[in-house]
């Protein structure tokens, strides 16, 4: 983990930061069409396959629990795992809950996805105390 | 591994099949366009984040092999990966090749890549030979 670490300003603009693992923010896209987490290693690294593998390691077991919590909690059945970063070059990992009949099945969402629902408040609290309770996330008290 | 694993005929007929590692079948796209492997771990999971954590230790590994060879043989400076799903449901992992300024950057590929060049037969033979020889994997022979 890097001390220099900052959030991309193009990643706080398009999410909501729920909380944090011990490698990775955990963040929310705002457009609530479907279940859109983003995960953020705190790590200079550009690219997942590049980090070191304890890193990689925590990436990839924080991601599963993120997954778990889609497929268990919020009943998605798939789970589509990408790490880009074409546009924002700040490693940062989806993991979209996805279904057949979803608004842009069987597309990726990049590009396709067009609904733009926002999330309620209270939603997005009930989420985020799930994965604290559940998935050992912690809160995001601290973290802005 | 399952003893019942069998190639899925769509990623068969997309794809030229290069090697494999201890789980995975290496493919290559055979768009040249862009250099764009696809890693299939012989399992019948079907999202990547649910594979145990001994496979998943392994698919992550042998895709960072095939990152690095990317990266340092082909000279790409920046990789996608995915793991997607969503029309072919056996499950694969997306390693492409990007740079700035290529045939669709910055969009992801999927949807995007238009271009369709065919590998020569002597360029995927030394694309594999290297493979072998420097990252680990095992040849083609046997495997169809």
């Amino acid at each position: 983990m890097t001390t220099t670490f900052k959030l991309h300003p193009q990643l706080r603009a398009d999410c909501h930061l729920l909380g944090c693992f011990e490698l990775s923010l955990v963040l929310l896209n705002r457009n609530a069409a479907l279940p859109w987490f983003i995960l953020v290693p705190r790590t200079d690294a550009t690219d997942l396959l590049d980090l070191d593998v304890g890193d990689r390691k925590l990436a990839i077991d924080e991601s599963a629990r993120v997954s778990a919590y889609v497929k268990s909690e919020l009943a998605f059945p798939k789970v589509n795992f990408a790490a880009i970063g074409n546009v924002v070059p700040q490693l940062h990992l989806h993991i979209i809950g996805r279904k057949p009949g979803d608004t842009c099945w069987p597309s990726p969402v990049w590009g396709h996805l067009e609904d733009s629902v926002s999330y309620e408040a209270n939603r997005r609290v009930s989420m985020a105390t799930d994965l604290v309770q559940r998935y050992g996330m912690r809160g995001a008290e601290g973290l802005d």
